[in-house]
This record gives C-alpha cells, sequence and structure tokens, in this order.
C-alpha cells in the first residue's frame, strides 16, 4: 500500500449544525471517546487534522481541556502515543473558522466535502476523491454527530461523499466508525 | 461492490486474555459503547454475529443487561435500527463456547483468525482472507481490547491477519475502528 505524503485531506466533526432524531437542527454535546478514536484514526492514515467544531463556549472548553490532559498533561506522559494522536486537534468555533485556519497553512481555502449516510446523486466516489486528493489541493471531510450534518450544511458543501454502504440496507454506523473507514479508503488507496 | 450472501463471517471481542500497557495478560472491562459500534458495523458489513466473550459472571451480566435494553427493552422501542445492530450480539464464557455456538450453526467450528497491531511473518492478507471466505466457510476474527489479544491466544488461533497499517509508523487505532476498518475490507472486496 502506497502512502501519500503529498496529501493534504483534513476533517472536521460537526456538533452544530447537526440533525437530531427528528430531524431538527441542533448542537450536539462533545463526547470524550469522539475525540480520542478519530484523532488516533487521522494520525494512523496521515491526515493532517482534527478539526473538532462547535459553537458552545463551554464545549470548546470540555474539549480543550481533554486536549490539553493529553498533550501537555499528566495523560500524554503516560501515554505518548495517544499525546501524538491528539496534538492533531484543533478546536473551533464555526466551519468559517476551520476554513480561514487552513487557508493560512496553505495559502488557499480546502475544498468541503460532506459526508452522509444517505446517497445523493450528485455524489463524489471514493476512488474520485482518493483522486483528487493526489495533487496537494486541501480537502476538509466533515462527519456530523448526533444524526448527522444538517441538509443546509451538506448543500452548502463543495461536494458530498457517496456513504460507506455495506452488504444490505443497513447502514447505520457510529460516527467513530464511519470517520476510520472513510479515511481508511480514502487514504489507503485500495479503489 | 459486490455483496457476498453466502459468507459466514463472525467476530469476537476479547476480554481475556488480553495484555495491559505492561505487557501483562489481564481480564478487561466491558465497553458499552464498544458492543454498540462493532455490532453496528457488523449489521452494516453482514458480518453473522458479534461474540462478546469474558469469563467473569458478573461482566457477562453486564452485557446481557446492554443487550435487553436495546432488543427487548425500552431503548429497542425509542431505536428499532439500535435493535436489529445489538441483536446479532452473544455473550459467552469462553472462545470455546463461542466456537460450539457456530459449530452448530455451520456443522463444523470457525476457523479462527485472531488480529494484531504488530505484523507477524505468516500473516494473511486481507485479499487473501476475503478470499477464503467466498467458500462459505466459517470464520471467527478475534479483536482484543486493553492492549490486544495475549500471545497464547494468537499463538492458538489457525491464523492471523495482517495489521491494518497507515500512512506512516502510527498504528493505534481503537478496537472499534480497528474492527469496523477489518469488517469494511473484507467484506466489501475492494482487493
Amino acid at each position: 500500500m502506497k502512502t501519500l505524503s503529498g496529501v493534504n485531506l483534513y476533517v472536521a466533526l460537526i456538533h452544530y449544525p447537526v440533525v437530531n432524531k427528528h430531524g431538527e437542527t441542533v448542537a450536539s454535546a462533545v463526547t470524550n471517546l469522539d475525540l480520542h478514536d478519530i484523532a488516533r484514526a487521522a494520525c494512523t492514515f496521515g491526515v493532517r487534522a482534527l478539526h473538532v467544531i462547535t459553537p458552545l463556549a463551554d464545549q470548546r472548553e470540555l474539549a480543550e481541556k481533554i486536549v490539553r490532559h493529553w498533550t501537555s498533561g499528566p495523560g500524554g506522559e503516560r501515554n505518548p502515543k495517544r499525546r501524538e494522536a491528539l496534538e492533531r486537534i484543533r478546536v473551533t468555533a464555526s466551519l468559517d473558522d476551520t476554513r480561514s485556519l487552513i487557508a493560512e497553512a496553505h495559502g488557499r481555502p480546502p475544498l468541503v466535502v460532506a459526508t452522509c449516510a444517505r446517497r445523493y446523486p450528485e455524489a463524489c466516489g471514493f476512488g474520485d476523491l482518493a483522486g483528487r486528493l493526489e495533487n496537494g489541493t486541501p480537502h476538509l471531510v466533515l462527519f456530523g454527530t448526533a444524526w448527522g450534518l444538517a441538509p443546509e450544511l451538506i448543500a452548502a458543501s463543495d461536494a458530498v461523499l457517496e456513504p460507506i454502504g455495506g452488504c444490505g440496507d443497513y447502514n447505520h454506523l457510529s460516527v467513530r466508525c464511519a470517520a476510520a473507514i472513510v479515511m481508511d479508503r480514502l487514504m489507503m488507496r485500495r479503489h
């Protein structure tokens, strides 16, 4: 399996706007294990950073506290591998703030790719997106917590990725597992 | 992507014997989110069942209580998709018990495949194992909690799967994400 050192893939975990089980737009709570699992997968697959996005100040403080514990605090001393993963986390208040940070690093904002368990007619395939990544253009793939990204966020993205799919109709992965599979499929070039 | 309806893939989440960070063999605690995440991925990728294995009676009771809440209890009424996933969970006291249950269903015990973040010289590739699954022979893939499967369990398995690998040296996925990626790679035939 070839590695892609010139690829500038970023991922974001979105806590607002997402939908609840009734399809209403809500802000979800930060979940400790989401940060660990997705940061560890990002580190494994060479993703540049995981942006944890929430407009709620107390939730950003919680996320920052978790990150500090494992990067500059006692957690990181006990477990340097966990520190290495959580050092890839950036906590921001909005997708605009995340886009600005990535634009500062690359001289241009990233192309924003939404993910969704439903299939959109214009969805981009995994192989297509993996190919587009190869020229180094920064891309930011969004993952929704709760019941997924709000439709208005998907509509405002530059592209939407095809669903992961499976062997039948069931398609209800946790955001942790979905994010890990998407990073594996995009970065390990098995398409 | 082709589905493999004739494939008899089982997965097991092992809580003993696993190793702790010092390499000592221990029994780990059952984690609620492991059951949910891995059962949802098993359901998505057409895996026959997730066996949750622990020799500790109180930990089996905890696992059974979680499963009951989501299959016959209020959780399943509120969230039928979660019920569908957790119905694939079997709680057993040992790998021998799991092998016997699978042997009852198929008339022969499964081939047992260990997983490990380290590379074994004799490791089986993802493509090889995906190919072996096609003739319907039952296979049971073991995932270790804590710091992974104990060496004696790996040595006693019929085969060991190659590590997931990544884009560099970092290879520290959560068991939830590792299990999801392995099921995706084996069942979605992208090799």
